[in-house]
């Protein structure tokens, strides 16, 4: 865990709230991309060493559009930036934290990424990000 | 807005989530503090530039016991670090943001903190945090 890579928010309507974020944060975001695997397309602003991932659902079956008709719009998910991402599963395997997918997926901004069950970390969903080598 | 300041994360007990997110994150809070004000306990975690901040209501009247039992524990706010809080407050109020606090409170870890109102921020509670200014 070497800092808090992005912050993922839950929107309706990412066009919308790219000019609210662009509004709040006073920068442009810097990338858009469709995560096919997820059903979210994203955009992503810098600030300082982390970044804001605003996540909106591209189909009913999404993760997004289930937390939003859930819960309403707001914040999703933490990412933390790890260097190794098996040795910190191995480890938080060890500490009783409970890994929902044993198998990196692909992320949005060229990650390999694996969430922690909210159940076993006080309701948030934490995501563990690594930077794909180059030759995965 | 300069760096996310901390993550404001609303939890049952204390005690037990510092037990919790010292295992998650691999290090201990750096310090524990009540917020007479927000009827709040808090303990801090950092990470990079940035921090976590647990908060457990101390009465029933909390922002937090209320948010824990609308919506249950998790992540409760993101707190932007600002230079100056007057002139941000200014700017955002101009850019369509409403203001929960026009006279900034004390937060803990020496802030002076306003908050934004969440139906202006895609239903995200905004803190913005100066550091207090030493003669303050």
């Amino acid at each position: 865990m070497r800092k808090i890579e992005h912050l993922g928010i839950a929107v309706k309507d990412l066009e919308k709230s790219n000019e609210l974020f662009k509004r709040l944060l006073g920068s442009e975001r810097y990338k858009e991309e469709m995560v096919e695997g997820e059903g979210v397309k994203t955009s992503f602003f810098q600030i300082g060493e982390t970044k804001i991932e605003l996540l909106e659902a591209t189909k009913e079956e999404s993760p997004i559009a289930k937390f939003i008709s859930k819960k309403s719009e707001g914040i999703h998910h933490i990412a933390f930036d790890v260097e190794d991402l098996e040795s910190e599963m191995k480890r938080l395997k060890a500490q009783g934290f409970e890994i929902l997918n044993e198998i990196p997926k692909e992320g949005a901004d060229n990650k390999l990424v694996v969430f922690l069950h909210p159940k076993t970390t006080n309701g948030v969903l934490v995501e563990l990000c690594q930077e794909k080598p180059i030759d995965a």
